[in-house]
């Protein structure tokens, strides 16, 4: 840090699921007193999500947008990582860090929540870990998002949880024999970002008789948002990464007005 | 319904859990277009918590706001409901179809999101009951909002779920024995409105070694708010009902900067 300037603060900032509108105000002022704003690297369709979504609601003329790598391969924070996925963390870090030191604060917008199976707290992790070494904590702030199953809930219009319903939420990188048991045991169940793993889920859910009590809703609060209630028939499309399949036992209103 | 006049719609706004600035820009811009707001009837502190929330961001000087009294017991939505519960949902059903037959779109603030254990769905529901019976459909937008548990997540600086973490949601009413189950399956796990059970979860809790792993929110995201990074000083404390504990078995960050 150089001398006689405070360290910039780092803000996780929640977009949300889609809908620019669905953006917190916290969330809209934050991103528009911050400068430095830092984006995953654009892949297939030009901005990244979490930007466009931004740009719908706050202006970019002053800003800087630093574009980072952030390698998606399978990763859990606790396990050594891949030393490719370690690199592309650390790097993404340091060009973040290097902006903080100057005295920026620096805004990651994420999608979603920043605390649920979000980017964010990889990057945070391995900022938190550089300090260590320095013995010097990273001011932090982070802003919470609506989540996809928020938006699934309220385009369906079908509560998550109500009265003493257990909600368990399963991630798609999730392929262990825990899947059975907690579809057994909680009352409704959220697996996200099931696009690859649908035909084996609608296998597992069939023979538990569950099938009927499923809707995969993708690209939920997007404007090419799509529902499935029947959802042997989203099995064999093409999903989009951002698919939620929502299983509630109790009751599922299937016609939306 | 009056012949000629459209029947008017009604919002379920979830305002998230206490700051403000946590409600959504849609959120505030259907409060600030709704003419009529309905809300709880205040019991203890004056205002109804969810209409304290809007207020501090719109304006309600050409609102008209709706008490209605909703009984407070334990309910589950497809059981048979104690008279004096469904009395009192009635009442209040009918209270807001009277607007919205008179064509005006109705607005029923909620705290957190209305998809998770929230008082708004009831209130859905006995409308499409009474609706069912006349064959008219109700117009519904549901606009979700920020949780307890993500403004937990957020103040804690610990995410709720990563890699292929499994989060558990359990609301107060819980009392079977599938707490046990649930604690020995999931990553995270979030109790709701936990304050007088505490007592005997954290009996639970050391049993199976997780006490340290928990952290106690007290009405997070609100200026009150208060951490208790050692639960069990909390058991001792008249907490309130807004309290939510969280038990994260990866990894939770106690010290907050």
């Amino acid at each position: 840090m150089k001398q006689g300037k405070q360290q910039g603060r780092l803000y996780l900032v929640g977009v949300g699921p889609g809908d620019p509108e669905l953006m917190t105000c916290k969330a809209v002022r934050v991103l528009e007193q911050t400068k430095v704003w830092v984006v995953p690297k654009a892949r297939e369709n030009g901005a990244s999500s979490a930007l466009q979504i931004v740009l719908a609601m706050v202006g970019s003329v002053d800003k800087e947008v630093l574009e980072v790598r952030f390698p998606m391969k399978k990763i859990r924070l606790e396990q050594d990582h891949d030393p490719e996925v370690q690199q592309g963390w650390q790097d993404a870090a340091r060009i973040v860090l290097a902006r903080l030191d100057q005295g920026e604060d620096v805004a990651f917008p994420t999608l979603g929540d920043p605390g649920l199976y979000s980017t964010s707290f990889y990057l945070l992790n391995t900022l938190q870990e550089m300090l260590l070494e320095s013995c010097r904590e990273l001011p932090v702030t982070i802003i919470p998002g609506i989540t996809a199953m928020a938006a699934c809930s309220a385009q369906l219009h079908a509560p998550l949880g109500l009265g003493d319903d257990v909600l368990s939420v399963v991630p798609a990188a999730f392929d262990d024999t825990r899947l059975r048991d907690i579809l057994l045991t909680a009352d409704t169940v959220v697996l996200m970002k099931v696009f690859r793993r649908l035909p084996a889920v609608i296998e597992l859910l069939d023979e538990l008789g569950l099938t009927d009590k499923a809707v995969v809703l993708e690209r939920c609060g997007m404007d090419s948002q799509r529902i499935y209630t029947d959802i042997r028939e989203a099995a064999g499309k093409d999903l989009h990464y951002f698919s939620t399949l929502l299983i509630r036992k109790k009751q599922i209103n299937k016609a939306v007005s």
